[in-house]
């Protein structure tokens, strides 16, 4: 009787030895394999001590924000903008702050007008869409189609008519084809203007907008958004035989180029200056909300990352660049701008990152580079454990630094994030409200961290060193 | 060792009878206490049946809303809405369909716009409150302030500005002050014009309009709402002494009172044809959004209960009547048109019911009136339990009702319902997608059945008789 319980206790005190054994193995592993991290605790623990302890990032955000409103690549706005920034970056103390001309598309929006006429006359929340031509008004009926399928099956009803593409949001990619595809698709079939369902969950009555692209060869039609909630209605109209008319007025025009600039600022490296990590976002937004989430907390986390290492004395082996970008929304040419005068430095970038998918909770890097790159980015990402930011995702990049990390093939980071955007994305709700003030302060240390020991570790990222 | 199981089994057995009994008694007293319902089950599961076997109601709320939209007193969608409503009631067969005549005030919006001036020129949401003069255009700072009392504290800043309310909604009674009086309230202290915080939790940059009320012996000033977001901003902006300069510009005006209606229709009385139940809504809205939850949803679910009524060949002791009120919004003019045509018959008025709190997840009733009133209310909402719809809270009543409800002294209901009115309320987002077809047919059916018990049982509401 007395065996068993012996014995059972001996084959215990085994087991719990074996696994303890096997857990301080695996310790012991892990922190040899993390042991190169241990320079960088010491600034890292700084870095997110400053951004976790004060609110600056959102205060900065909302006085961007508040102060010059919507900034579409053109406008007054921000011109004002791009020259307040290139002011507080110097007053940050940051290296070689300056701006960088670039000549950008102008389009305006002008005054606009969509009306049902008949049954009886009222207004229905609609915005045009950036770069659609204008009309001085347009009447007809509406043929509302689920896709282009529908529209395909019905070609010979489009023309004449206004089409109504009423696709339920699913994921931006998918959906944003009918925004950035659908008017020249009507057009093909003889359709005078187009309204797209807005590219987003359902709001409170909430068009998107958003940029939009005429096929070669084809008329160009107006095309504006409308909300999920009209475009369902126009559907149910449809559905019950109710007749409809219509009537769109666009005062939207395209105007010269204008000039602007992207605004740079560094932090010049330690011992090799010349090798560049960049970070950045957009500063331009559509005419719309206050571009707060799209992107004036993508540009301000990054910016953050190097006022705080400024501001800690932290100047890393490498320069660190922060680039506000301009007319990311309505042609690109910030990105462009910056690849045709650093072609000849490409080389010497080391890493570029965008943040532009809003400044909400973080996650993580995406990431786009050598797969000895993503072992580094994940070894970095285990500092970023307290911020819950620790996570390295298939994919990174962004629509300004595409150009140079293609051309370059440079390793490509994005900030990941967890966040309604695309509730207030290119709506008049994207405000500095929505977006939570430890949510940007978290975002900053987790830039911060990531591009501080990119660019103060010897090896450079990507280049297999280890 | 097996005395105590065989004596626990004996008192397991005892309480489980006791209980039995009481359990027993206890129904055996509600069913005495209830009995007298038991006529009218089988209407009221049959009505019940209709409501939630179909999605008729909601389908008729679209219909409403989806064709003919807003409907601001004096506009052509309300009359068209009116003589829409009167036709289908004639077709659902209901008795005695009439339109009562009634002259309303017929303000209209106009054109109105608010900008920032300076710093860059761009403009906020905004929309003008109901009832406000309008203006060619007014170019001034604003004056923030979080309350009457602060503005009272800073009167003599107040001077040549715009002032706006910056009070954060609590509960619509009390924020409501700050849209209704506020105008004049700052007109006091020489203000040009008022902004208005959004009445209503935050939303996605949208302003709440709704009437206002000029106090006699003071300047009539502008008065707009603005959203929560912009509101927040504007504060913002003064706390860190940023200038600013606002323009307003609204197009508002009172025109000549215009001709409208109340839409009636009854299932007459099978008996006392001449003592009368009024159920009702109203079917004026205010001229953004479809005036979905506010109130076509409350005319919809009421005019449902005689729909049902009619077709189950349910005709109660007494008249049912239903009331689609105009004017609620801005004058109430219909409620007292009301009083004013059936004064003489008050005395014959055994309830008045309004529904105008959204169609949102039935509840229950809100209730006015005798004790002994509250004890039979209580007793046939237990029809309703399987709607969920079966509490009687303290207080019913409406806007459009009240008049007659005061005059009468008649028992007064309302329709209580859960859910976010306050979001879409008196904005462009009160739309009949926010409102879930389930939730208008258990409506339907709890207004169905409570008002056909009080038309068809022996004893009238409120009078002592059982």
């Amino acid at each position: 009787m007395r065996r068993r319980p012996f014995i059972d206790s001996h084959l215990a005190l085994a087991i719990v030895t074996v696994c303890g054994l096997i857990t301080l193995e695996a310790r012991g592993q892990q922190s040899s394999r993390l042991g190169w991290l241990d320079p960088y605790r010491e600034p890292a623990s700084r870095l997110i001590g400053e951004a976790i302890s004060d609110h600056f990032a959102w205060r900065r955000l909302a006085e961007l924000t508040d102060t010059f409103g919507n900034r579409l690549s053109g406008s007054e706005n921000l011109d004002r903008a791009i020259r307040w920034a290139a002011a507080q970056m110097k007053s940050d103390g940051l290296d070689n702050v300056r701006t960088e001309k670039v000549m950008v598309p102008h389009w305006i929006r002008g005054d606009e007008r969509l009306e049902i006429v008949e049954p009886p006359r009222h207004t229905l929340a609609m915005l045009g869409l950036g770069g659609s031509v204008g009309t001085s008004g347009i009447e007809a009926e509406p043929l509302v189609v689920r896709g282009f399928d529908e529209l395909d099956q019905n070609a010979a009803r489009a023309k004449g008519r206004i089409v109504v593409y009423n696709v339920p949001f699913t994921a931006y990619n998918e959906t944003v084809t009918y925004r950035s595809g659908g008017a020249s698709r009507a057009a093909r079939h003889g359709a005078l203007a187009v309204l797209v369902r807005a590219v987003g969950p359902a709001g409170l009555r909430t068009p998107h907008t958003g940029a939009l692209r005429y096929e070669d060869g084809l008329p160009q039609i107006p095309a504006a958004a409308i909300s999920s909630e009209d475009a369902d209605r126009l559907q149910r109209m449809q559905d019950r035989g109710t007749r409809v008319r219509l009537r769109l007025i666009m005062g939207a025009r395209m105007l010269p180029d204008a000039e602007s600039a992207n605004v740079v600022g560094e932090i010049r490296g330690r011992e090799l200056p010349d090798e560049v990590v960049v970070i950045g976002g957009h500063l331009d937004s559509w005419d719309v909300g206050a571009g707060a989430a799209d992107d004036g907390g993508g540009c301000v986390v990054s910016w953050e990352a190097l006022r705080m290492m400024k501001k800690l004395n932290l100047r890393p082996r490498r320069t660190v660049r922060v680039v506000l970008f301009t007319n990311e929304e309505n042609g690109g040419r910030g990105g462009l701008a910056y690849l045709e005068k650093y072609r000849g430095e490409l080389k010497n970038h080391v890493m570029m990152m965008e943040s532009d998918s809003g400044v909400f909770r973080p996650v993580g890097f995406g990431f786009s580079g050598p797969e000895s790159g993503r072992r580094i980015l994940g070894d970095i990402a285990t500092l970023l454990r307290g911020v819950g930011a620790d996570r390295i995702f298939m994919g990174g990049g962004g629509a300004d630094i595409g150009p140079s990390v293609r051309e370059g093939n440079i390793p490509a980071l994005s900030l990941n994030v967890d966040g309604n955007y695309f509730l207030i994305h290119h709506t008049p709700a994207d405000t500095v409200d929505k977006i939570d003030p430890n949510d940007v302060a978290r975002a900053a240390a987790a830039v911060a961290v990531m591009t501080y020991v990119i660019a103060e570790m010897p090896q450079r990222l990507g280049i297999e060193s280890q």
